[in-house]
């Protein structure tokens, strides 16, 4: 299925004070609804492609899911963007963790973002990966060549997962977070281990993307732009290896940088 | 009081494969957690001034306050990061709106998504204002000078408020919405009206900024990125205008481009 990731719009551009109508391309923002065992959970704003992926990712990023054996069913509504996913159990650890996200208001913030926090501490990164400074900047340049959508725009990020300087799976959307949702999505649907893989970004890395790669075990995060403080220090208690600013032939890297050789 | 927003941080810097300990600035990132009416609401993450402001805006974007006039009492903790809330009345309307959004798990986002868009439906912008571009293309570049946080980590966003050509309210924030909240929040507690004022924002429109505006009133939101088609199609039913990519002496505008002259 060929999606569309841009629409046309009637503007009116003004430069240097002369007026013209004109038409121009704007990125595709869609609402993506998500069904939860049956009860309507939460809607994102994000691109239209790889929605089951975003909703499986999503959920696991949120705790909602484990991985693939948590799913009973996954039936996408393409017409009505919407996305049912039923669990094997409702009761159990599902049941316990989406309890506890009501009560903290929903949002995978609150009471939740200090447990996911101490639930991290207990769980460091050991994997043994390794890999070039020169690795990096291939695979930064590939995804570059790739952001074909982010250039015509200027409206999206870029998320991709790659291992031994090859890149996996590539993915574009407006929301940050959405777009490594959907690379996480697709890693779960595919049973794809993540304790030796890179994660590339394109935008900012915060607290929120540290979490969600610790989480799955990830040892390098790789991104073109800053990291802020606190995603710094997630990164140093996690064991996670944090690269910032790869950009050309220039990398800063924020923390265990043993990673990098 | 005098806020810091960056802090240092031992990084690797790697050069064309030679590599250097340095120290850089990072961003700082800090949880701040919003109790409303007593109870833990939520836990943002944000740059760390003006908290005070960025909780009642945020309260203010989602709905659960309407005004100055709904709040008895603010207590800042500025040590440990918490804002308490209090408003005149637990019934009424703040009630109601708190017993919808706990019910579509508290995103401001589910139903409440689908139905902020319906109550916006009934609520056109109907102000008179208009602009230059001559006076639009000056802001920018004026904001653009405040943003010295940005130049020096890469990691903000910044926002303003702007009337008559000057800037009012100036705010930088790691994230988007947080830096327009920041501006939304200090108008409520100065008692600001915003029905002849101007957005100005140095990140992408999404849906979710538009409908911020839209429900303050806000006549015109002006941003140097690009917007998305939800943005564009709700300023366009809202009534609200829309200009993106205002760069230099280039702009465009996006929906009821009356307003610029």
């Amino acid at each position: 299925m060929k999606y569309k990731y841009t629409t046309e719009a009637e503007i009116v551009r003004i430069r240097n004070l002369e007026r013209s109508r004109e038409t121009d391309r704007v990125v595709i923002e869609t609402p993506l609804t998500i069904f939860f065992n049956g009860s309507e959970f939460i809607t994102l704003l994000c691109s239209p492609d790889n929605l089951d992926c975003l909703a499986v990712g999503f959920l696991r990023s949120e705790g909602l899911i484990t991985g693939a054996a948590d799913i009973e069913q996954i039936d996408l509504d393409y017409q009505k963007k919407i996305v049912y996913i039923k669990t094997v159990s409702i009761n159990g650890l599902v049941d316990k963790l989406y309890g506890k996200r009501m009560i903290t208001s929903g949002c995978g913030k609150g009471s939740l973002f200090f447990s996911a926090l101490d639930s991290l501490q207990s769980k460091r990164i050991e994997s043994p990966l390794q890999v070039g400074a020169g690795e990096i900047f291939n695979l930064v340049s590939v995804m570059q060549e790739k952001a074909q959508l982010f250039k015509s725009t200027g409206g999206v990020h870029s998320a991709a997962l790659a291992e031994k300087g090859e890149i996996l799976y590539y993915n574009e959307d407006i929301g940050r977070h959405n777009a490594v949702d959907k690379i996480v999505g697709q890693c779960i649907l595919k049973n794809i281990e993540l304790g030796d893989k890179i994660l590339l970004s394109s935008g900012r890395v915060s607290s929120e993307i540290v979490i969600k790669g610790a989480k799955l075990g990830l040892p390098l995060i790789v991104s073109r732009s800053a990291p802020t403080s606190l995603a710094v220090e997630l990164a140093r208690e996690t064991g996670l290896t944090l690269v910032g600013f790869a950009r050309g032939k220039r990398l800063n890297v924020y923390s265990h940088d043993y990673r990098i050789i």
